[in-house]
This record gives C-alpha cells, structure tokens and sequence, in this order.
C-alpha cells in the first residue's frame, strides 16, 4: 500500500472552510481513494480579487492502486 | 505561579472552529484554570469517516495548583 | 514596487475568519495597497477573556508608495 | 471524539525499530485506544550507555474516553 | 536538465526500511531515471491495521526527460 | 528503559534563570528520575503582571518505571 | 478557482537565476496559467558535474482547469 | 481589540536579561500597552564590540488604539 | 543601542540582487543607519506580472536614535 | 567542559542503521569522548550508486580536552 | 573574506549566561579572530550532573585568515 | 563512505553568486573531493562594510578518506 501527496490551493470568497472544501472537492473530481488532507497554510487575496479572496492550501493524501 | 501544556485533537463534521472547541470543552472537564490555547495544526480525515472529520491540534495551556 | 509587511493580531467572540476580517479591517483604516494576508497563527485566550476570544495573527503585505 | 498526544523516548541495544517499539509497547501497558506514532528524532547515546543505546522520541496518539 | 519531486509514503507491517523500499519500487514502476530519496518522516498507523503498519514519507527525484 | 516528556512554563518576575528553575521545582514536587530539561522559548508577560513577569517553557524528560 | 504547486529544481552553469529560469521553462513547456514560483533552496552540485552546476528547487503555483 | 507586533533588538555589555530588558524598555518610551514579548533570538556580537556585547531579538506586542 | 526590523518585498524585472538592491534603496530613502538585510525568501511573480517579476524579501535592521 | 559538535553523513548498502553507525565508526577513529549522536536526516542516494546507497547525517557530540 | 562556524556547547552550574561564556571562551583559547555567536539552545543537565549543569549551544563565527 | 559538512560564509561587493563562488574557493584551497554544497542564508552587511557586502552562508560537504 503506497500513498502519494499532492498540493492544491482552494479558494472562496465566504470562509477558509470553504477554501478548503474546494481543494477537496477538486481534487475528488480526478482522484479515487482520498484518505485524509493537510491544511498548510491560509491566507487572504486583496489585490486581485474584487473582495477578498480566502485561501487554503491543502496536502491531499491518496492510495495509489497496486 | 506554573503552567503546563497538553496536547489534544479535537474533531467535528461541521467546521475547524467546532474542531477546536471540542479540544477546548474536553480539557475543561477534566481541568481547571485553563488559560490560552494554541492551534498547532488543521486536517480532514476522510478515508475512517463517514463524511469529512475536520481535525484540530490545539495545544492547551493551564496553570498548576501551587 | 516595494511591499512592506506588518503583524498584527485580530481577535473575535465569533470566530477565527471575523479574527482574520478584524486585523484585516484595522490594516485598511490606516493602509491604502493592501495586497495580500498571511495567516501565522490562531489561539484562543481563555484566561483574560469573558469567554473564548479566538485570535488569528495575520502579516499584511501592502504596496509602498513609490 | 478528541485525541490526546503524549511524548515518550524508547531505547534499545539494537535497532531503532526496537527504540519506537519500546515506546509503543510501554504506551500500550498504560493507554487503550492507540491510534497512531509519529517519531520525531533518533538519537544515540554513547556518554552513559555501555553500548550503544539507540533512542527514538515518539508521539503517540490515543482517543480519550467519552 | 530538470528534475522533479514527488512525495509517496510507503508502508510495511516489518520495519521503516521496508516502508522507505516500497515507496521507491512504487516509484520505479512508472518513473525513469530516478536520482534520490529524501525520507521526510516516519510513522506507525495502529487503529486501522491488524498490527503495527511502519510508514514512511518519502520524497522523490527523478530526472525529466528534455 | 523509557523516558517521558512534558511541557511547563515556569514563572519568575526576577530572570529567565529563575524561571526555569520554577519549571524543574515544580516538577520535582511530582516526579522522580528527572533526566535533562529543553528550553523552548522565553517570554515576558506585561498585560496581566504587577511588573515584567519572565517566562520560560521548559521541555521536562523523565525516566518511566519499569 | 483551484491552484496546484508542484516541486522542480533547475539547474545551470552560470548562475542561481538561470537555474531558477531552467526550473520556470521547464514548467511552461507543459503547463498552462503559471501564477508564481516559490524558490525553496538552492545548492551546487560538484562531485558529479564537469565544472559548477548551480539548482534552484522552485515550487510552481499554476491554476487548474474547472 | 487588535494586537501588533514589532521587532527590536536590545543589546547589553552584561547579560541577556539586561538585552531583553533594553528592548522593552525603548518600547516602552513610544509605545503604550504594551502585552507581552517573545525572545526570539540571542547573540552575542564580539568583532564591532569592545568587549562581549549580549543581544536579544524581542517581539514586542502591543494593543492599538480603537 | 536598540536596532529595530522591518520587513520589505523588493522587485525587479532583472534578477534576485537588483530584487534586494531595491527594498534596500528603498529603506535608504526614509532611514538611517541600516545595519545589515536578511533575505528570507526568493520568489517570481508571473500572473500579474508582464514579465517575470522577481521578489526578495528583505528584512532590514536598523538603529534606533537614542 | 565544552563539547563540540561536527556533521557527518554515513552510507551503506544494507540499511539506515548501518549508515549512523558508520558516521559513528568514523568519528570513534578520530576523536574520543564522544557522547551523543542527534540524526538529521535518512536519504537515499540512487543516481551514482550501484544499487540503492542509505544515507544518515548524524550530528556528533564530543567533548573537548580541558 | 570568508568566515567559519562551528558549534560549541558551554556549560556551567551557575547560569545560562556563564554556559555561553564558557563556549566563547573555550573558542578564544584556540581561534582568532571571532566575530559573531548565535545561541541556538538552552537546557539543563540534570542526570548525570551533581547539581543543575546549565548548558548552551553555541555557533561562534570567525573570520578565516587569506 | 562518509562526508563530513562544514559552514562557511562567503562574501562579495559584487552578488550573492559571487560570496558563493568565494565560500566554494576557500574550501577548495584546502579541501579534496568537495561533493555539493547547501546555501543556507543570503544577507547583506550594510554597517561595518564601505559598501553593500553580499554574503552567503554556504554548508559544504566533502568524502572524507577511508
């Protein structure tokens, strides 16, 4: 049983919840077998967002198939 | 005047914040005087749980009885 | 073009997001440029505080007039 | 469900792996419910040990009854 | 000349060897040109293996092709 | 052989030294076998002390009994 | 919006820049909408390369796809 | 209620308490509440000094006026 | 002797040094006796750059008049 | 008494074990007094070894002749 | 000009300040030209020590000669 | 096999790649079989030096003969 790790950064204009529920959700989209995920980092877009912009980046853990 | 640090993770299927004050109301049955609390990490289980279970580190701190 | 980052610490009754929107909100009284927020940190301060008083220590990064 | 986290240094003549085992095997004597070890350092004591005494700090994480 | 890193975490129920050794033939299976390993943490997952699952994390660099 | 850690923070409005003798004395009162001690961090409370209260958080190691 | 970091490291003859560049290239040969670079280190390689290879690990931040 | 946070550096020919004590002591001449201090560093500098010159890196926090 | 830190986000179109070189000419204008600029990070800013946009953060200390 | 610190990194084509013990072997060929070996690291070195070569950096503690 | 650094670790029965003292001047009695130090950690020896043995680690920089 | 890692700190009024090349020379005038080396730091020393002096803390690792 190997797991592999990737890193995504979702976004949401609400909460850092939904942030990370993004980068869930995405990553759900492509992959099978999301065993558990790690939050990294948040932080808040000002400049290029029309309000802000909250973020969260998340470790997404997953079971490679053998 | 001594404090000392313990380590809880609380867990919720709503929100981080639920996460951190199921950590929070677990060290306050248990423990008086408790004093700050700090959050060492943020994570989702998803592969054990029925749905997502928001995970949260939090370090809490009390004072001693003298 | 020239950022400058500052620390501050925002704090709620709420929540850990109106804690971030507090640091937030305080930056743009005297800030103009605000580009983007880092989280560093949150806690709860239980000792000095009625109830719970979620914290969040936020860097804000804004553009230096040239 | 909250999780509680508590440090122990395992040693061994031998190996490592025994060090994280020695720990693992003490915490089982005393907690139910383990549910994971992270290893946080390993070490080698050569000063007050006939030999050499591998050493493995490990943290292990146990739910704590309801 | 570029390379790339990918995280894996394999696994053993023998030892953290085994674990760092699966997670580099998992690797070997689709990748050429693998170049080294940094082995970025160790753990042991309790609760949902028969018996003590050895697991490590383990960072991979592999030459892409030009 | 197994040792244990914990974590205080020992108070002084004297010195940091003072402080994380607070820390070991405290511990003594309820441990026996203390082995080596870490400083984590040293602070100063000024909100809530009469005057400049030291801090230091001392990392206590102990050896378990068989 | 969801963003994807991966980790490439670059390397050149002539200069920490131009390994970082190498890194940048090398990701915009396959990937779309690049939003940043993150440089986590750089090293020389001398034992296995002709004269100085300078590396850049860059962690590339490009936007995925809805 | 928001915090902020300040870096200085207080130097001392005596010892890191007196270096601790310099940078609070500065602050305290423009700043008002003042909460607390995080030591995050301490150095001893010889080469530009006459004789051992003991610094402390002190995080100043204070709270903002309304 | 007091030195105080600020934290500043140097650009340019050219390279990593001119990067520096910027937030430092920038200190300059608005202080005295700067003493010496930790870089803390390296990045490239490609989004809402025309070019590449390279970044330094600089954290520059100086001395505080007495 | 002093102790002084030196990094080595120790390799073997049989396991992490054997790789600390070799750092140790070479620094017991050296110096005496060693007291405690702290390791950094485990890696695994692919590209220009045979077959897979481990890798230890271990930190040795010794202490200095009065 | 290139500067060395190596690291020592002081130690005294009396403070932490007498632990840095020690390593620097252990470091005088055999080095000129010393520069800097940069105190990484305090602990204290409590096991193998009579008394309380205050210790410092220590990274002292010198300048090397032409 | 074993390498053993030192910390130089090179400098230059010209560049950071510049304080690199100078640390590598050094530890080549009288070092053999110097294998890679790790840039741990960049700064710039503004106070003592005529000009900016760019420095580089440079970790290098060298095969150490059998």
């Amino acid at each position: 049983m190997v797991f592999k790790k990737i890193t995504l950064i979702g976004t949401s204009t609400e909460s850092f919840e939904d942030a990370v529920d993004d980068a869930i959700e995405r990553a759900e989209a492509t992959l099978e077998n999301i065993q558990w995920v790690e939050v990294e980092e948040f932080g808040v877009e000002l400049a290029t967002a029309e309000d802000r912009e909250y973020q969260a980046e998340a470790v997404v853990a997953f079971e490679l198939e053998g």
